[in-house]
């Protein structure tokens, strides 16, 4: 089934140990809308100024991607400044231009109504509310966010993840949207604010899903969480979007899939550790662009090598 | 076939968010041994003083450890003095007492010489190598280091990672040993060193296990790295000793099995996370001394659950 995604469309511009980018092709919907492509439709619903060519639209519709909902504004695309070094885990901002997206305000085109999957990229929580309310059809909900809405927006926030089937964050945040250090205690207390699920990614060290009574239907528990891998990686050009784009492989699989069985969620893991993994070898979603589902299927039993006691491959 | 462990028999004072211990029994020889004893024999080499009681001795014998090489010096054992706060992934060390650990000079009982399984806790490298050197019937030779010794030793550790089968290390001594910042280029660096197969604590994450042409013999190959999970956990009331036990586990399995291949490497890896996870459980050695192997094999089997794609036990 289809998936509607809301987020950023925009420009990065980026230095890393491996080199330097400038305005490439970016933002949390164009990761997330590329890496699910390769399991199922993708329905964009983002900003762009009039920097944004009919190549950079392209890109996405080369994918298959719809980009009907792509609004183009008078001004310039959101452009975001980064630059990594050492280990490269966290991005140093070296600024950030909101332009057009300053004043996004989501249109669902109606054609894009009747999407079952949704998927609330990192944005302001009034927003992801406001297109959540206007989908009357949808089925499932997974929705990521950040340190600044949970600081400072903290009841938007809150309302939006009762919402959520899937709330997928990293460590800090689930630490920090629960005022607590342990990680298992983090969960259930941010597991009791709303979302059935919730996905915390390790960046390399991998992803943890922690489940709710509520994470399934027809009776169906997982009793535990469930840890899946990241791939040991001996270069890392260009860390941008990995967390898009893992989000982007986890939902694009489990949207392709008839039902959300335990089973179907810890492949879904898997996949979007794979495609996290292909983001990163090179810069902003140039690998998203061109991987094929055969490296797909390959790496994905790649990660089952590296992390399953009775693999028979080596 | 039994293992000999040389290392640290300590007291230790410790202080964590759920309580405070004073004078328990620990040491990296110690959380070693008794991890390990529920997999195979052993033996233990280390030096304590006239503090060291019938009853501290008697917690290893009652687990069936061979205390023949455990020394009573005049003065007072090793004490350590530390506190844990916050996330509890790093030890604040408050005071270590050497007392007759400072002069410690190893000596192998006769009865011990035939040992073929070499343990080398964190222990100076000039005493490492010194015990490696009188051990010639030795078939494989695990040892653990740490900073203090990577930065102010490096020669004397240079020559004992020659001649080590396994090198055990967390994430930072391996980055800091390589110089480098990218976990796979600084693992392939330090396999360069000597060790023939690493293994890399990630604390809370898990561990992963690289491998040379030199890790199996009989022309096995493991062609990627593995990951072992570590199981989340709501209560950590003492992380003290976690890494010994993951080490005791790990070479205590590997020790119980006839032949090292790529699928025994990677079990062991699951039972070093078994054995960890049990010791954070209590203060000290408290667990260790009380887990039951009925216990250690459902854990064994929930580390499959949390990690495995096909787990049917959902």
């Amino acid at each position: 089934m289809a998936i509607l995604v809301v987020g950023s469309v925009a420009f990065d511009s980026i230095e890393t140990p491996h080199g330097k980018v400038d305005h490439c092709l970016g933002g949390a919907a164009t990761h997330f809308s590329l890496a699910a492509s390769y399991f199922t439709d993708v329905r964009v619903i983002a900003v762009v100024g009039k920097d944004f060519s009919a190549e950079n639209e392209a890109v996405m519709t080369r994918r298959g991607i719809d980009t009907r909902g792509l609004e183009r504004a008078d001004g310039l695309s959101f452009h975001w400044t980064g630059a990594y070094s050492g280990n490269m885990d966290e991005a140093k901002t070296l600024g950030t231009d909101l332009n057009v997206f300053a004043n996004f305000e989501p249109k669902i085109p109606e054609a894009y109504k009747d999407t079952e999957y949704l998927f609330l990229a990192n944005i302001d929580p009034v927003l992801q509310a406001r297109v959540r309310s206007q989908m009357p059809k949808v089925k499932m909900v997974c929705g990521d966010t950040m340190n600044y809405w949970i600081a400072d927006h903290r009841a938007n926030l809150e309302k939006v993840m009762r919402e959520l089937n899937v709330l997928l964050i990293n460590d800090g945040e689930v630490r920090m949207l629960a005022g607590e250090k342990n990680l298992v205690v983090a969960a259930e207390k941010v597991l009791a604010m709303g979302p059935k699920t919730l996905v915390v990614k390790h960046g390399e060290y991998g992803a943890t899903a922690f489940f709710s009574e509520r994470s399934f239907g027809g009776g169906l528990k997982a009793r535990h969480p469930f840890r899946a891998p990241a791939l040991p990686l001996a270069e890392v050009v260009d860390p941008t979007g990995a967390g898009d784009s893992f989000a982007g492989g986890f939902y694009g699989y489990l949207a392709s899939q008839p039902e959300l069985t335990p089973a179907v969620f810890r492949k879904a893991m898997f996949y979007g550790g794979v495609m996290g993994s292909f983001a990163v070898e090179r810069f902003g979603t140039e690998r998203l662009q061109n991987v094929t589902r055969e490296e797909i299927d390959a790496r994905f039993k790649l990660f089952q090598e590296i992390s399953h006691l009775d693999y028979t491959g080596a």
